[in-house]
């Protein structure tokens, strides 16, 4: 039997029924990933299987460089120039160590699902996985991994200055049987703190064609973007928000604060607080405004191994779980816009586990108006998105909120090859049903569960976002 | 056979065999609970279903509440003033959704015990399910309610200047086969930065019959009504405490703050801690004297949807789990009582269940004096209270404790149908016991076994409180 | 079957084969602990087993004297001059109670394996137990306990001005067949906010023979010292840091905050931060430059009871889990090494299980070098050395390092019948491992998993430390 097989996380007959049954033939939406609009637009092919999985300095798959480098592996095979058949055998010898990591199984996930390839990669395996993959790869492209996974709907991440001519080439293709649409993700107009904001709103100045000079004008000219972006189908917004605050305020204060930005001058803590917690008030009632859903990724780290990072650039692999408190700011944020009944739908995800049941208790204070799961606790990300992670979601989700109406999963993904995330996500979500019910925990009730699994595969998401 | 059957949540013979033989038939000690002494008093009866499940603004289950919100229902349905069955639907309709959230077990298990309903609720089911119910509601009352369940004492939760007259008025009669001891919760004296304080202390005054004006003439209006409580069997305190807070402070700093405050000032937020830990060290101090037991239920974020809140008032289902840091200021409470060797018998109870290990290793620290669990670290509390937080509690208590001396369940409610949540845990135990026995985790020796779990599901609380 | 039988802990087949053909035979190398190089140089023997296990006032075990605190035991009987039969037997009414504590495991471990013993120690075999162990007790010693238990390294735990001429004497026997090392811990002289710190400089000048006027007579000290422990063999060092810190900061700064102090004056928290984070870079370059490995112990809130403290002294129970913020400080810590490429081998113990992730995750981003598992997250510290703990360890390392190249467990004791606690963690290791494979989460290639339990057990720290 091969390591990847039709039942493999599956450990009970409920799980099996409702994974073939019920899971498996739902299509995807994928409603928040890191996919270029261009390499979409342009049906980008790729070299071999070392460009897809391990791409290089500026643009790759930064969960394999972490995992290369703890094996001893230089980084010269991981970012830099050697030949690609043996920094692929560098990653291959990596993963004979990956026992209870998840990229053991998203590797072989990934080497069944696209190339149909059984063998489990190791050194032994590297240069006959290498010649088979790369035979199929020619044959394929963005679009063919797309299709070839049942996607309906990918959601990118966009910056608001972006023109979105991807997106609208995208359109017009008449033979894309899915969608791909824009987010809005602004969260260079709300770091103040940072080197880069004030370039940033010189960009957004020419963008709109008018002068930023001061509160009035940000907000007119973030509008009208919001607006474009509306347009142009973007029904969804992300805040990275490494660390949560907020602080009562006016909008005179926020004005000034803004000035003193401007002038160059460097802020207190207690006035970038403020400055975000309006900021956040702000956007959430402009995606109100406009029906969207707002995204909340809260709790990272950043950039933290500084001479790596000045040689190889963000998301390069240096990041981590912060762990700032996080309670009272997100209890002012989310009542900020509920005070005047302009909370937009929000799905709020945090890095750090053990946040989960504080997040969820805060969102659940703010369900309400008419609207099932109006608030979702998002699905685990980046550092908790495997088995573990999964199945603790799960049970904290039910545990204090609505399991049934949860939206699931996304890919978060840079790469057309992780579709099959979706794939584990499900096959955990029907081993976790199946053995509460084989416990007598749930209902047995087939119809039920089968329902269940289709709504947390797909149709919550659909109702949800509206696609 | 029905969704409530003999073994639930029995996963082994070893449980099975320690819940029929040894837990099942403990009477119930529900040391801590928020039923109302008057409802008790008059045998309080009920229209129907709806009014004992749902109650309404005011009064009523936020538990049930925040779920609906979830599930989509209108706010009408939820706290208003639709027609009762409406209201009852929409309730049906969320439990069809609960899978994993411990209300879906609750549910079954009041309609099972109380009105010997077998039928899983939902739209389908919620005609029948009411009618049924509310026949067997009209010969049911308070009082039926806890003699069927066991209860040998029901312990309520009590303001300092309540007279206590329904106490009083129970202890006459002579038909009631339980009693209900009175539980002091002085957090009103505690938080003083809020703006109900002065006032509070004026009513105080008028109890006490005497002019509160300094530090010296509150302790002593204190004193009277702690001996009052205690004339009227009270042996249990409970202090609802946000936030735990400490400063090192003398008498003289107090008076001060005292009288800043009285004058409506707003206090530092270190006059606040000074304070606070100054109360909390005089109120240990009397309990030990009246060899009270003092709980400590520490970590919630009360009322953040201020919208909501001021509309249905505390307790409607806007709190949440805090995350602010508790080890110094624990560790620092629990020494300032110590020091003197007044520290009295404590509950400690962490709503973030991120704090179990802190407070448990901090609560071993003051372990000692021949008490066998003098310290005891408390049952699962609030949004904690389901099958993944018990089991976490006993591992947590296990690992760095004596299980075997925990004082076990309460049920913290507001409702007369909540005993079945002793039943719940009760299971629970026999569970993970029976699960560690037979993976030779514990010694199978069914003597020792059947007395453990007799003494957490009653032996210990009434050794513990003297009951 | 007695209660340890040899396939104690192990649940599955795969388990069992691993434990018995791997695991079993692996040699141990405690890379961390804190024995007594006296005792083992002079070759301590011991009157009964109440001297090993309980120890008495100002020596003994911690771990046993909290519980028997908690089981209401009198302290006479737990550090007291109690009669030394006496006092085991309130240790053996302390284990009858003790179900799922590791101490329950521990103890009866312990009995087997030295004493071959099968009795569960409880009140009415003390006496038995007691005579027989003390039989065996009189023909055993510090050598014997360590030979028979396969220790080829032991790494002590010592002061910086520590001669280490027990550790000299123990390199001229020849009949010993394990090796002693040294450890650095310079605690003393990082915690410059205690009023231990002026003393200890002045004791530290004494040792190097010039005064200790300024930073740079610190550093000189310092170094030399490190220079004399790495003649002495000495490759790794440890910090017990219970509170993260790190400011940025000057040499020139820190100079002045060294003057400061070294006139009794009180520093700010900043003025902490800044020494000590200057400090632990300044000792992260001297082990870069002699290859040592470092460890971070993190996270322990220390003599929390102060009136037990002030009678009992330190390490008599009175500590708990802290619950300090670490990210940030880690993070900078770690970062400022590695911004010159200084940063030595490092171990990093949490005591807060719930750091776990956010140590790992950091810990991740400055991997490589070309050096597998060059920063490691230690085995489950202290009041996490349990089954839960270790299994957690197992899966947050997994989960987003590589578990394959962890250096595993270390005793961290001060007792000489602790080396079942790494049996112990190969038992859980090995169940651990076998589970996951006959759920198809791990490839199931006994030659590749027998490797993975033999480096864990093994080869992995001997590759580590060098020896």
């Amino acid at each position: 039997m091969s390591f990847i097989h039709d039942d493999f996380l599956l450990d009970n007959e409920t799980a099996k029924y409702l994974y073939h049954n019920h899971a498996k033939k739902m299509p995807i939406i994928d409603y928040h990933c890191h996919l270029s609009p261009k390499e979409i637009a342009e049906d980008k092919t790729f070299k071999n299987i070392t460009e897809v999985w391990l791409g290089g300095k500026g643009f790759g798959d930064h969960y394999k460089w972490r995992l290369m480098r703890t094996n001893g592996v230089e980084e010269r095979f991981i970012t830099g120039n050697e030949p690609d058949f043996e920094r692929f055998k560098k990653w291959a010898d990596t993963v004979k160590y990956l026992f209870g990591n998840p990229l053991y199984h998203w590797t072989h996930l990934e080497l069944k699902r696209y190339f149909d390839i059984d063998l489990l990669l190791n050194p032994d395996t590297a240069k006959e996985i290498y010649e088979t993959a790369n035979k199929k790869i020619a044959n394929l492209s963005a679009i063919k991994f797309i299709e070839s996974s049942n996607v309906e709907v990918v959601c990118t991440t966009d910056d608001p200055i972006d023109d979105l001519k991807y997106h609208k080439l995208i359109k017009t293709k008449k033979n894309y049987n899915f969608k791909v649409l824009p987010a809005w993700r602004p969260d260079v107009v709300v770091n103040i703190e940072l080197d880069t904001f004030n370039g940033y709103i010189n960009k957004l100045a020419k963008v709109v064609n008018f002068k930023i000079e001061n509160l009035n004008d940000l907000e007119k000219a973030l509008r009208l973007r919001i607006d474009y972006f509306h347009e142009n189908d973007c029904r969804l917004s992300d805040h990275g928000i490494d660390q949560m605050v907020f602080l009562e305020t006016t909008k005179a204060e926020v004005q000034e604060i803004f000035r003193k930005r401007q002038e160059g001058k460097k802020l207190s803590k207690e006035e970038i607080a403020k400055y975000k917690g309006y900021l956040m008030t702000f956007f959430g009632r402009e995606y109100h405004r406009l029906n969207w859903v707002q995204q909340y990724h809260i709790g990272a780290i950043r950039d933290i191994n500084k001479r790596q990072f000045n040689d190889l650039g963000k998301d390069s692999g240096y990041d981590a779980i912060q762990d700032n408190l996080i309670a009272e700011a997100l209890a002012q944020t989310l009542n900020s816009l509920d005070a005047t009944n302009q909370l937009p739908k929000t799905i709020i995800y945090t890095l750090n586990p053990r946040d989960f049941e504080v997040a969820i208790t805060i969102m659940q204070a703010f369900q309400g108006g008419g609207i099932a799961g109006k608030l979702q606790f998002g699905a685990p990300w980046w550092f908790l998105d495997n088995e573990d992670g999964i199945e603790k979601q799960f049970r904290a989700l039910a545990n204090n909120g609505l399991l049934s109406k949860f939206v699931g999963m996304l890919t978060d993904s840079r790469s057309f090859l992780s579709y099959p995330r979706h794939e584990y996500f499900r096959r955990v979500l029907c081993n976790y049903i199946g053995k509460e019910v084989e416990k007598g925990r749930f209902p047995n009730d087939r119809a039920l569960l089968g329902k269940l699994v289709e709504d947390i595969s797909y149709n919550n998401a659909k109702n949800y976002f509206g696609y």
